[in-house]
Formats: structure tokens, sequence, C-alpha cells
């Protein structure tokens, strides 16, 4: 219907009826404007059209129409904030500036990522659950490597989803065919498993009641809710997952923000290694949310129904559809795990004259761990750790400044400890109305929980990314407004 | 069948029978492996296993063991190996220090890139044309969107490829569903139109008798051949895609190497906004190919059949599937094409303190142009195009000395004119067999052209990215051989 009309009036510049449609299948001149013969692909078509983010930055410019003069607080996409440790900026930055030398220059890297990386990455967040660096692929950031998973597993498999959750599992589900059509009635895609949660299974899944599928994307501290799964329920998730042979691909972006004892990977779960996969991110780890590095794991244990690995087919992806990440963020990405990185990196910004022998900068590319004191190691990782954990403290503050003020306004809350962000519920309002009233009285933007899902419709999730001082502002006017007496919500009223 | 052995021997260490494995649909455990009953997707199980380069890698390495001293050239892999100017390299360096200050952090920017790097890719490579900066989406590289233009079109459309070409055309062609089987009696994949290049023909398809598809694939300069189809060639196949209503995905990753004047980008032909898409690449034109940049232009003249606009399905891939290139590559992309990005870079770098006003680090986000006098900025241009330009003649010297040595030796010699690929044929070989013949007599690594297609069966491709001495040393080699009297290759007995 859509794609008719569109063709008729705006696109093609004149009205066309149906009959001449099927006349003009081969060739279509239509005075200034003119359609291909190519179909539109069905998949996009059913996406649904206001992806959240954009429909709310629609919204925050109303608002300044409306109120030119505000000072607009965002609190909503989750967008880290503060610098990143200069030791780990200045490795990016001598990387970069090596590349103009002889001996600096790299061209391409290998697909799975630079080596040492992947030995970093496996030894500093898999030492204890032994990931080797040849399951280690580096990537452009995990919101990618969902959709190279996607292509991994073809438009034939059924995926879960909990509900609320991170809506690109979903987004990427409809575009490689996994998905039917979406129900106005209902919010929800045909042919997709929604899991819900809430307080009533505290943010866990049901799985006596939940149908088996062959995907399950589960993430955990889970965006938006900022729920973190415990041991005990990860190890149902497994044994769910194990005696329904399905595969879980794990988001753990936010595991650096877990500060009770909960897991911070699914491979901490005994027998997880044959039915999971894992994703990762440095985004808001080290706030390389623009920088652009993540990771994935998939273990030589996870096998297909037919015995094929996962992992072989995973690397073929890579290969073919995506060409590595930039090598100066994954530079970035190794100084911060690896002070023997950063180490080479500082040589480098040593040296005046630019030169590097080609042994300093090969040394990025591979493992060093022989070269320096194993004391002298240990000493530097602990600093890198501070740098970096100092930040990620930071907005954990900020978490704790929003949950307290929307706990003393009456409201339940959640989330905010094990993640950056805060969850609040509205019993029986709609989530786009509690955004718009927010916005509206107090200039601050927020998340409508709608947009994770149907079971976020009585939600808001309020991102704890930002600087202090617009958090404690953003506190202030909230507590300001409810302290003149008035009810700050309607749905409190 | 291979999949079936795989579960049986290897990987699930027990051998199982058919009858068994459907017994086991919904559990199996297997001993110490174990089998999801997740299905392998149908269209990896198609693709062929021996991807070319890291088949090449495999011979490089048995190569070395049979000659542990051999001092092995790779003129394989179109890798770029001369240093990135240091203008460009500094203008990313300073950006990622910058990532550590509080005025010069950066998070997420606009998944289809930077505004002022998409301005000036309009203007530098398309302002004849008229593209608008909103037709550019800023990529990591165009290998990289080729995958996101499949999953854009979907399985259903139909694909043409010149024949040979760069293998990721079939390849991701066959992951999101297109291609029937691989025929190995015609090396071809059923479903898939191969549009045979060769002398025959100029390098260009006859297309009196190529059948109307939904897409064409169409590489120019074009990786294998070197052939830069010539103004009336790309008139032809603009015409005979308005007249199917297809869709030419034109790749000008090689745009930068036309010493003629043939055509640098497909809009330069009147009627290609309705028709085509382009991607491209800072790869090959200023050594990117580590770093990671491209661009894909989507004219918003591109409709689908029923009118809907291209433009918005591929901006919706791009937000859903990837977010965006690292902001760190793109200031070295802005370097490259601007020279006021590079000024405020340079402004940066000046500033000891390393303290930089949110003004001058805003302006590298944005349209500096206003800022600085007409002629500063033209000069400056200039400047820069030299510095890139003077890398493009390097490598282009090289394909030129390799051309004449191929020539010297009796052999058609192809491309290397308007490309760095030179494209050499030997009649009635097979050209693993001349790939293996050149690694055992020469030491040197070439690229078997049937790796890009079964067009390229009776050829070999020599990249001219390398060292100079390099490409030096393996001429030398090639004519010494010849010269004493023994014919190199038996092809040529």
């Amino acid at each position: 219907m859509n794609k008719l009309s569109a063709c008729s009036s705006m696109a093609c510049g004149i009205s066309l009826q149906p009959k001449m449609v099927l006349a003009s299948l081969r060739v279509r001149k239509q005075g200034n404007g003119r359609c291909t013969n190519v179909p539109r692909n069905v998949n996009l078509e059913k996406l649904q059209n206001n992806y959240l983010f954009p429909e709310i930055s629609k919204r925050e410019l109303q608002h300044l129409e409306k109120y030119p003069n505000a000072k607009v607080i965002s609190l909503g996409i989750g967008d880290t904030t503060e610098p990143i440790p200069e030791q780990i900026s200045l490795s990016m930055a001598n990387y970069a500036h090596a590349l103009s030398t002889a001996d600096g220059y790299r061209g391409y890297g290998a697909e799975q990522g630079n080596q040492a990386l992947r030995k970093a990455i496996a030894e500093t967040f898999y030492k204890d659950v032994a990931i080797k660096d040849t399951e280690v692929f580096v990537s452009d950031g995990s919101q990618c490597d969902i959709s190279r998973l996607q292509l991994l597993l073809g438009s034939k498999v059924t995926i879960a989803v909990q509900d609320p959750s991170f809506p690109g599992y979903i987004d990427s589900s409809v575009i490689i065919g996994q998905a039917g059509d979406f129900q106005d009635k209902t919010g929800k895609y045909q042919n997709i498993e929604y899991m819900q949660l809430g307080p009533q299974n505290n943010f866990f899944p049901d799985l006596t009641v939940t149908p088996r599928t062959d995907i399950i994307f589960f993430c955990s501290p889970n965006n938006p809710t900022g729920h973190a799964a415990t041991r005990k329920q990860l190890q149902q998730l497994v044994e769910f997952a194990r005696d329904n042979g399905s595969i879980i691909i794990f988001d753990s972006a936010y595991a650096a923000y877990i500060s009770d004892d909960s897991p911070k990977s699914i491979f901490e779960i005994p027998g997880a290694k044959e039915v999971a996969i894992e994703i990762s991110s440095f985004s808001k780890f080290a706030g390389f949310t623009g920088v652009r590095l993540g990771w994935t794991v998939v273990p030589e244990e996870l096998l297909f129904s037919g015995g094929f690995p996962v992992i072989q087919d995973f690397n073929r992806i890579v290969c073919t559809c995506f060409n590595g990440a930039s090598n100066i963020a994954q530079a970035g990405g190794l100084a911060c795990l690896s002070p023997e990185g950063f180490q080479v990196c500082l040589m480098i910004a040593m040296n005046r004259n630019g030169q590097i022998s080609s042994v300093e900068m090969a040394a990025v590319d591979s493992d060093l761990s022989q070269t320096f004191e194993e004391e002298t190691i240990v000493g530097e990782r602990t600093l890198f750790w501070h740098a970096i954990c100092a930040v990620i403290d930071y907005y954990k503050e900020n978490a704790k400044i929003l949950v307290d003020t929307f706990a003393s306004l009456g409201l339940e809350v959640y989330g905010g400890v094990n993640a950056p962000y805060v969850w609040v519920h509205f019993p029986g309002s709609k989530s786009w109305n509690i955004f718009a009233e927010i916005l509206e009285k107090t200039h601050i933007i927020t998340v409508p929980g709608s947009g994770f899902g149907p079971g976020g419709a009585e939600y808001i999730r309020i991102s704890a990314f930002g600087k202090r001082k617009h958090i404690i502002e953003a506190s202030w006017r909230l507590e300001k407004l409810f302290s003149k007496g008035k009810p700050l919500f309607n749905c409190l009223k």
C-alpha cells in the first residue's frame, strides 16, 4: 500500500493504476521520476517505521521549538561522556602517527583481529574459563556483530528475546527474515518468542513456560532493566539451552558494571561452551562508543545439529562480510588490557624523530609478555584498571543518585546497581506519555520503555551516562517539582 | 554429508547413525561432545571451502617449508604498503589524543558518518554530478558495505557479476541466499549471472546476450582485470539497467588509479542516479586498508519497483546493523579531503597543554568552509592531493614495471594503466598451475585468476602494491630466468 502510493505520488511523479504496473514490468518510464523493477525487500517492509532513538530526537527538537530557552538534560541514549584515560588515547595517537613512517605503516590486518589483542581479551576476561585467543573475534562493536551473527544463522532459525531488551536483536532478526508480521495489537512480531521480564519474576524469564527456540538472545546486565542475572539464574538458562539444543547469544556489554557476584560471562557457567556465543564491547567498558571496538567469543565446542563447528562458519562470515576493526582502535583496546602494548606505544612517543624501529612496531602486533618483568606488568595492569574503573565508578555513582531520586518520589525503581541504567515503573501508565510528561515538566530526556518491547510499556529507562553536574541538576529538578506539593506524575495522582 | 561426518567423527566423539539423529532431535548428549539442535545455515553450506587468500597463504607456508631460505616476494593480496602522508596520520593522532580531554571526547557519532566528512566526500568526488551529502554514507570499507547492501536487498533478488571479479560479490550473495548450488563442472553458482570479460569483448560484457537481473555488480576499474570501463561502455551499462529496471552496484574503489578519461564514478553517466548505487573506499586511495574507511552513495532518485526510496531502507540498515566508522578514522578521512579539517587538527597539535576549546573540537565535526580564505583552502587542498597522488603514482609506476616485464616475456598483459593490478593471460593453462609454477621458480606470490571466477581460469593477477625494491627484484627474477634460454612457463613451451 505504502509502496504504490509512494511511487504514484511523491516519488515517480505520476499516478499508476495497478494494471499499468503489471503492463510495465520490464520497462517503466514515468516523466521525471522512474522506478526500477527491483522489489523492496519484504523483510524491510515488515520493520516498524519509528526506530526508537530517531523518534526521541524528533521529540526533543519539537520540545526545543516550544521552549527555545530550555536547558534540556539528556538521560536518553546510553552514550558515554567521560574522557578516555590518557594512556589509552596516547596509544592510539602514537599508533596513528606511526602510520606515516615506513616501519610503522600497517595495511590489512587479520579479519579476526590483532593476535595480541585477541590474546589480551582471552586472558583478561576469560582466563578462569579457558577461552582460547582463537575463539575471540575482534569486532567494531557488538551491534555490528549481532547482524553478522544473523548472517551466520540465516532466516530459518527461531529466536527468543528478553522482553524488554535492546531493540537490535529483534530488528536484525526481522531484517534477516526470521520474523513474521508485526502485530499492532500485541506490539510483537510473529515467530519471535518474547520472554517477559518484570518484578513478578525478578526480571528473569519463567523458563518452565518458555517454548524451545533455536536461538536465545540474552543480555546481562540487561539493557534496559539493569538487572544482572544471578549465577543460579544463568545455570537455569544454560540447562534450558542444553536440554533444548538451543544456542544462547549472550550480550555482556555491561559486564564491567556488575557490583555483586553475578557472573560477568556466560562461560562462568559449566556447560555453557557447548551452547553459547558471547558478544561484548569496549564501548561502555572503556568509553569506546565512537572509537568502535568489541568482540565475540565462539567456543570450539559449539556445534550445529549436524556437528559442524559454529566457529568455522563465523570465521567465514567475518572474513567475507567484515575486514577487521580499525587498527588504531585495536591499538587502543590493547592498551586498555595490556601494559606491554602500552609500553611499546610509550617508546614510540618518546622517540622524537618519529623513527620507530620495526621491532618496536611489530611488538604492538604480537605478544610481548616475555619482554617485561611480571611484576611490572601486574603493577601497570593495576594502574590501567584503576583508570578505567574510575570512569565506570563515576557512572555508577550517577546511577545511585538517580535511583535515590526516583525512589524518593515514591516510585518503584530497578537497576542502577549492576548496570548504568535505571528502570522506573509507572504502573498503569503508557511509557510514551511518561516520557512526554517528564520532558514537559523537567526538560529531561528519558527513553520510553515500550521502545524495548511491549514488556516495557509501563516503564522508562534513565541512562546514568552523563556529566555529574547534569545528573545532579536533573535530580534537583525532579525533587523540586515534587516538593512543591504537586504530584509530579499524573499517574501517581 | 560433511555435516554428519563432522558430527560423528571429530566433533561429537561418537558415531551417529541417521536413525539416531532423527531420534535425538530434541536432546542429544554424546559423551564428551554435544551438538545443539540448531541447523547449519544452508546458505553457508553452499559456500565453497577454500576462500582465495587463505588458500594462497597456505601455499606460501608450504613453499617456505620446502625452501626455508627463500626470499618470497608477495604480489598477491592487494594491500597497500606505503606510509600515509604525515598530515593525515597527524590528524588521526590528534583526534585520538584529544579523546582523553573533556572537550575533545566524543561518544557515538551519527551512524551515517560525520556530517563534515559526508560533505567533503560529496564535494571532492561528486561536485560535478550534484550528489548531496545526505546521499553519502560513511562506512568502515566497501567490503563491509557489500554485505550491508545484501541485507538491504534480501534473498529474493537476482544478481549478475562480472566474470572475473572480486569474490565478495558472489560470496555475500550466497550467504544472503540469492544463489543456488555451486556447479563443479562450470565453477559457477546457479541463479547468478556471470558476465564474461576478456580480450574478445575488450573486458566489457556483451550486454546483447546478458539476461536481465535485478542487481548488477560492476567494478571499474575492475579487480582483477585492471580494465576501466570507458564512458561509452558505461553509457551502455546505464542504458541496459534503465531498460531492464535493474540496479547497478558500482564499485569504484580503484577510481583514483584511472589515468585516462574513463569515468571515475557511475554518476558521471546521465540517468545513472535512477539506477545505481556506488561503493568506494579510502583503502586504495589513501592507504587506509588497516584504518578502515569507505563510503556508499545511494541517490534519492533510486526507487524500488513500488516507488519506495532505496535510500530510506539503506539508512535503516546502516542504523540497525552498523554504528558508524571509527571516529578517529573519520578524522583521517576528513583530513584527506579537507584542509579545513586538518587546520583544526593542527591547532589542537600546537596547543601543548592538551587543552582544546570545545569550539575548535566541534569544528572538526562540522563544516568550517566559512572560516578559511578560499585561496588558503585551494592551496592546501592542492598540497594534500599532491601527497596522496604521490603514493598512487608510486604504485602505478610499480604497475608499469610489471606490465613491461611480463610483456617482455612474450605474454599478453592487461590492466596496470588504470588500476594497480596487472592481468596476465596464459592461454590453455590453469591458473593454479601458473601460480604454482611462478612460486616454484621465482618465489613470487601471485593470485590465480580462477579465484575471481571461471573467467579467470587462464590468468594470474599481479598486485602492484609493494615496495619498489621488491617490484624490481621480482621483475629481475622473472627476466633472469627467461634470459637463461629456458622457457619460463611450461605453457609457452
